[in-house]
């Protein structure tokens, strides 16, 4: 059987902030059977989910550093490969069944085609979640919090942590976290709505607007009079200058993303080296792929205050492929709350 | 009995690069008499340690940050202390007796009062070595190479090694350490003579005249075509900001000094971060202070090699208490190779 399938593709590599005109609906026909003796699954996209990092991926490669192994350059005219969950419709794959539910490396389009399976899809037991939560908070999104916050940081109970960003969908998590393992916890946001919301329903201690300081090291110096002992870090830049300039002696900082970089690399953290050695202050950068040992680690520390309401998921959900490239533009004009999906199907 | 002692102080704090003219030789009568019942300690200062970091010292502390509890703000007009080697000329304190070789808190003149003795002084056992060793290769200098090599940047063996300041203190150091360890190691230095000294006598793989490269970047992935594992970081600024940009995965930088910074507080590192999140480099500062628990194993690393002479030692020693200021002012426009000592006195 055949249908119509509708994808996005970028017209052109992105240099800067996207715009949806850099983004164009294609259709093909396309078959919903997998072809006989080849290793692919035809998935029918359900959630996908939108990502900061794939702008990255959006670029002209030729500094060759923005591409990695699990997640290459995306190439004008050709599928946007991202992380997502869906339902298999046709199997080449003895692992993979019709009508199961799959998470992995799906497109910005109404169906996939997964070719060579290994690591790329698993099945996706619900435990009686939203399929939704298996695209963020029980997917890449949760693991990253999870093991950039215990495994990077490595937190003492008691510790003060500061968190940017704190609103997407890793930093909402991480001060979640780090709340409940015992930090006091301060967030960065973008707009008085998301400080209301860290401060009354995720239970952070306090929160700020970055938009409305002017002196991003006083402010810091006023939530952490004593200094910082952990930075989760989320967007780079002068937060990262202001954070570092405040660390606690043996602070530590997350390196998780930068998205002040990513629509301008020009925006660089200048970074006071001194504070970093008198301080014995380390920066680790790490990636989500490095983590996956941790994965059970994760499911077993989330599960719990999942089921019992103690941890809050912040979803901001499109719907239809065709708000794909609106979607993820908003990310970079802080639109998104939690973590941002797009809702390709009905299950 | 009593001698005039003639000493060292800043007139002023210092703000840039120290020049002569900043420092003051003052002289005094001096007791040679430990007072009765003072738990205090009269030393002949043999050899003195000049360092960088003490700049941070002579600064106008208002920024609250470089002095630190094992070595304070030098106050103007005020003795200068430092790290150095000595012998008792008077004790009141039951664990130090006249003649006895110590190693501690000095200062820069021919005679220190050592006030408060416990953790400031410990005895000198020379193993057979020259006097000025323990003050540079089996003091401070060795321990932070060991240190933050061994214990910061946890080389495996084959792994490529970049140091700056490569024939400084610490840098000719690391560079030896990391080539006994089985590391490939490329040195940065500030004149042909340097960059001679570390291919020929130290045995560096590779090393360059930083003065003479203008794209720093382009400079290292030429000697680092499949990257760096491990920088060594004594110097900061542009040269922190290459090696980011060259470093390979899981790349580790042990920042240990600033010294661009020293002179130049503006002269930060523009880090491009999305290298540190994206190839999961960590960055670690470091001081030696924190270090004490590995000085065992530095010594017992260390001693064998001395002897058998797989390790080299670089010294440059100035002569008289007079010389001590332009031995410092020299190390900022990079006279010294090797350790820069002020010898006060023969022994």
């Amino acid at each position: 059987m055949e249908v119509t399938n509708k994808y996005i593709v970028i017209k052109h590599h992105i240099d800067g902030a996207p715009q949806e005109s850099d983004f164009e609906l294609k259709t093909e026909a396309f078959s919903l059977s997998a072809e006989p003796g080849k290793n692919e699954v035809i998935v029918k996209n359900l959630y996908l989910s939108i990502d900061p990092y794939q702008l990255n991926r959006m670029k002209n490669q030729s500094s060759g550093q923005l591409a990695m192994d699990f997640a290459g350059a995306i190439i004008p005219g050709k599928p946007i490969t991202t992380f997502g969950v869906g339902r298999v419709i046709a199997s080449g794959n003895s692992e993979f069944n019709k009508d199961e539910l799959v998470s992995g490396i799906l497109s910005w389009g109404e169906y996939s085609i997964v070719k060579e399976v290994g690591g790329m899809l698993r099945k996706v037991d619900t435990m009686g979640f939203p399929i939704s939560y298996h695209v963020g908070i029980l997917g890449f999104s949760g693991l990253t919090a999870y093991a950039g916050f215990f495994e990077v940081c490595k937190p003492k109970k008691g510790e003060k942590v500061f968190v940017s960003a704190a609103s997407g969908s890793v930093g909402s998590l991480v001060g979640q976290y780090a709340k409940l393992f015992g930090c006091y916890v301060v967030g960065c946001a973008g707009s008085p709505k998301k400080v209301d919301l860290l401060k009354q329903k995720l239970g952070f201690d306090e929160a700020f607007n970055y938009k409305e300081e002017t002196d991003l090291k006083a402010t810091l110096k006023r939530y952490f009079p004593d200094g910082i002992d952990i930075y989760f870090d989320n967007v780079g830049a002068e937060m990262l200058e202001a954070a570092i300039e405040n660390m606690k002696p043996f602070g530590r900082v997350a390196a998780c993303g930068v998205i002040a970089e990513y629509t301008d690399k020009g925006r660089r953290a200048s970074l006071d080296m001194v504070h970093v050695v008198y301080k014995s202050i380390t920066i680790q950068g790490f990636l989500v792929g490095d983590q996956m040992n941790v994965y059970k680690n994760f499911l077993s520390a989330t599960i719990e205050p999942l089921r019992t309401g103690k941890l809050h998921v912040l979803e901001d959900i499109s719907r239809g492929v065709e708000s794909t490239p609106s979607a993820f533009v908003g990310l970079f004009r802080g639109d998104n709350v939690g973590k941002k999906l797009v809702q390709v199907a009905e299950d």
